[in-house]
C-alpha cells in the first residue's frame, strides 16, 4: 500500500493505493475508520458498482449503519436533477451533521457526491472510493465537485475536499476495455504538464499498460496522485499552477460538448484535445514537430483516439463558442495551457482565434 | 463610518456602516473598488428594492458594467428552483469568474445570491448590500448561504464569505415597519447570548428603536455586527460556540416551517422561540423567573409577538418533527441553546422531549 499525503493550506488528507484495499479489514481499523463521523454511511453509487463493490463495502463498514443511493450512470446524469434527487433522499432520511457521504464509482459519482457533501446541511464529511481509472488518477483527488449545466460542463459546482481517497486498483478489472484505456489519457497528461522521466516510463511501459499489468498499472495511479496533489497543494482553488490540470481539457470539453455527452468517454475527448493543443503549440513556433509526434504515438500507442472524426466544418462555429463559455476564458481572451517541451507546459492568454480554428479544421472529419 | 474586521483563518473582509455609504462616491473609491474584480457586476435583487435602491447603485458602482436579476419577494422564493433561474441568467450572460454578484436585498437575497456565489463556476466574488435590518444584523455577516428544502429551511447551502458587506442603515425608512421591528429580535439576541451591557443599553433604548432613531438604530448594528464577527471568527463553520448565534431559532425554526413560510416573519419566530428557550431554562432551573420576564418584557416593548397564536395542540406532533430533522439534533438527542442569565448561553444536549412538549402547548393558542 503506497500513502500519497493531500497537504492543503486548512488540512491534510491521504490518498492510499493498494491492490485489494478494499477487502483489507486491518487496513480500514488502522486507516479508514478514523475518517469517519458518528454512525451513518450513506454510499452514493450505481446499479453496476453496486452489483460488483457494494457487497465489499458493506463489510468494510460493518460497524456502521450504511444505506445506498443508486443514481443513473452517465455524464448526462451529473446534473441539477440527480443533485436534487439526491438531497431529497438524504432529507427524507433525515440524515444530521454527522453523516458520512461515500462516492462509490467513477467521475460523475464522484464529482456529484462531492457537490451533494459540500452543500447537504453545509457540509458533511466525504470519502471518495473510486472505481474508474479515470476518477482513481483525476476527479477524485483535488476538491473539484460540481454538475453540468445544459449550456457546459461543470458549471456550478464548488471546491470540497474529501477527508480520505482510498483507491484499491483490483477493481479496475471489471472496468469496460474503453473505459479503463480512455483514463489513461490523464495519465499521459502528468507526464507532458509536469514529469519527463514518468512520460518516457509511460512510453516503454504502454503494452503493460494496455493489458493494465498489476504493477505497472498501481505504479501509473501512485505517480499520477502524487503529481496531481503536489499541484493541487500549491494552488488549491485554482487562481493560478493549477489551470495546467486543465491541459487538453478546454478542447477536450468542447469536443463533448458538441458532440453531444456520451460520443466520447471524457479521457478520449482529453486524448484528442492534447493532439490539439500539442498541434497549436507547433504552429505557435513554442514545441517542435518531432516532439508533437513522439506525444500523439504515446497516444496512439494506448489506443487512444487523436481525432474527432465524429464532427466536420458545420460544427466549428458551436466549437469556437463552447470554448468561449468555458471557465478558462478571461474577460473574453482566448486562454489556452500550451506545451513547449514534454514536462513543461505554460498558460498562454493571448491565442488568436485564427489559430484555434485552423487546428479544429485539421481535426475533425472534413 | 464604522468599520468592523471580520478576522477568519483564511482571510478578513470588512463590514462598513454608516448612514449615507451608498450615495458616497468617495467611499466607494476608498473602500469598494478595490475589492472588486474585474468589469463585470450582476446584481442580484428584487423588484422592490431594485426600485428604491437600483439608481443608486448604479451610480456607485458606474465604472462597471453592471446587470440586475431581479428573484421574487419572499422566503417561499428561496429555493433550488430560484437558484437554478439565476445560474440560467449568469451561464446566458455567459459571465466568467471574473463576476462580481452583488446582493442587495434582505436575508432571502442575500443566502440566495451567496450560494450562487459559492457554486457558480465554483465560486465567484461576492458582495453584500443588505436592505433589511435583520440582514444588516444577521445573515449578511457570517458566510452562511443557501436555500431551503420543502421539508425545512436552509437544508441546502454552503459557507462561503464575502469579501465585503457594506451597511447603510439609511435604506431602513423605506422598509415596512413590520419587518423592520422584526429585525429587533435579532439585536436583542446578541445582548443574550453574548453582552449584557448591550441588553441594558437595548432596555433603555427601546423607545427609539422602535421609531428607529438614527444614531440608535446605527449603534444597535454595529454593536451587533461586532459581536456576530467575533463568533464567526472564533467557529467559522459552527463545530461549537457558533452555535450560539442559534439561539431561539431551534424553536423559531419549526413554527415557521409548521407554519407555512410567510406567516411569521423570520425575527418575529426568532422572538417567539428566544421566549420559549427562556421559558424551558427555567423550567429546568437554569434561569430564574425574573429574568425571564424581564427579557419577555424588552421582546414586548419592541412590539415583538412572545407567543405563536396562530398554531395549536394538533400541530405539537409536527413542531417537534421539525426540530427532529432541524441541523442541531445531533445522533437523534434534542440539543437545545439554554439561557442561564443575560449574556451567558451554553448548548445543553439532553433536553428532554417531554419538556420541549411542554413549552410547544404553553406558547400556542390552545
Amino acid at each position: 500500500m503506497k500513502e500519497i499525503k493531500v497537504q492543503l493550506e486548512s488540512f491534510d488528507y491521504p490518498i492510499y493505493v493498494g491492490n485489494g484495499l478494499l477487502a483489507d479489514n486491518e487496513f480500514f481499523l488502522d486507516s479508514v475508520k478514523q475518517k469517519l463521523m458518528g454512525s451513518k454511511i450513506c454510499v452514493i453509487t450505481n446499479k453496476v458498482v453496486r452489483s460488483l463493490y457494494g457487497e465489499i463495502v458493506l463489510s468494510l463498514f460493518s460497524e456502521f449503519d450504511v444505506c445506498f443511493f443508486e443514481m443513473e450512470d452517465g455524464e448526462e446524469f451529473k446534473s441539477l436533477e440527480s443533485y436534487q434527487l439526491v438531497i431529497d433522499f438524504l432529507v427524507g432520511k433525515r440524515f444530521d451533521r454527522e453523516l458520512n457521504l461515500v462516492a462509490l464509482g467513477g467521475g460523475v459519482v464522484g464529482d456529484l457526491c462531492g457537490f451533494v457533501s459540500a452543500t447537504y446541511l453545509r457540509g458533511v464529511n466525504f470519502i471518495q472510493i473510486p472505481t474508474t481509472l479515470l476518477a482513481q488518477v483525476d476527479s477524485s483527488v483535488g476538491g473539484k465537485t460540481g454538475v453540468n449545466h445544459p449550456s457546459g460542463k461543470n458549471l456550478i459546482g464548488s471546491f470540497y475536499q474529501p477527508s480520505l481517497v482510498v483507491i484499491d486498483p483490483e477493481v479496475l478489472k471489471s472496468l469496460p476495455k474503453r473505459e479503463y484505456l480512455a483514463g489513461l489519457a490523464e495519465v499521459v497528461k502528468y507526464g507532458l504538464i509536469y514529469d519527463e522521466i514518468f512520460f518516457s516510463w509511460i512510453e516503454s511501459n504502454s503494452g503493460a499498460l494496455v493489458s493494465a499489468e498489476k504493477a505497472q498499472i498501481s505504479e501509473a495511479i501512485s505517480r499520477s496522485c502524487e503529481i496531481k496533489s503536489k499541484i493541487v497543494a500549491i494552488d488549491e482553488r485554482e487562481s493560478g499552477l493549477r489551470a495546467i490540470l486543465n491541459f487538453g481539457h478546454t478542447f477536450g470539453h468542447a469536443i463533448e460538448t458538441v458532440s453531444g455527452y456520451g460520443t466520447w468517454l471524457h479521457g478520449e475527448a482529453v486524448s484528442i484535445g492534447m493532439a490539439m493543443a500539442c498541434s497549436i503549440s507547433v504552429k505557435l513556433g513554442m514545441l517542435d514537430q518531432q516532439t508533437e509526434k513522439r506525444i500523439v504515438a504515446v497516444l496512439k500507442s494506448l489506443e487512444l483516439p487523436t481525432n474527432a472524426s465524429n464532427l466536420d466544418s458545420e460544427d466549428i462555429e458551436r466549437l469556437i463558442d463552447t470554448i468561449k463559455l468555458d471557465k478558462k476564458v478571461k474577460d473574453g481572451l482566448m486562454r489556452f495551457i500550451l506545451i513547449s517541451a514534454i514536462g513543461e507546459v505554460s498558460i498562454e492568454s493571448e491565442v488568436p482565434e485564427q489559430n484555434i480554428e485552423e487546428v479544429f479544421r485539421q481535426y475533425i472529419a472534413n
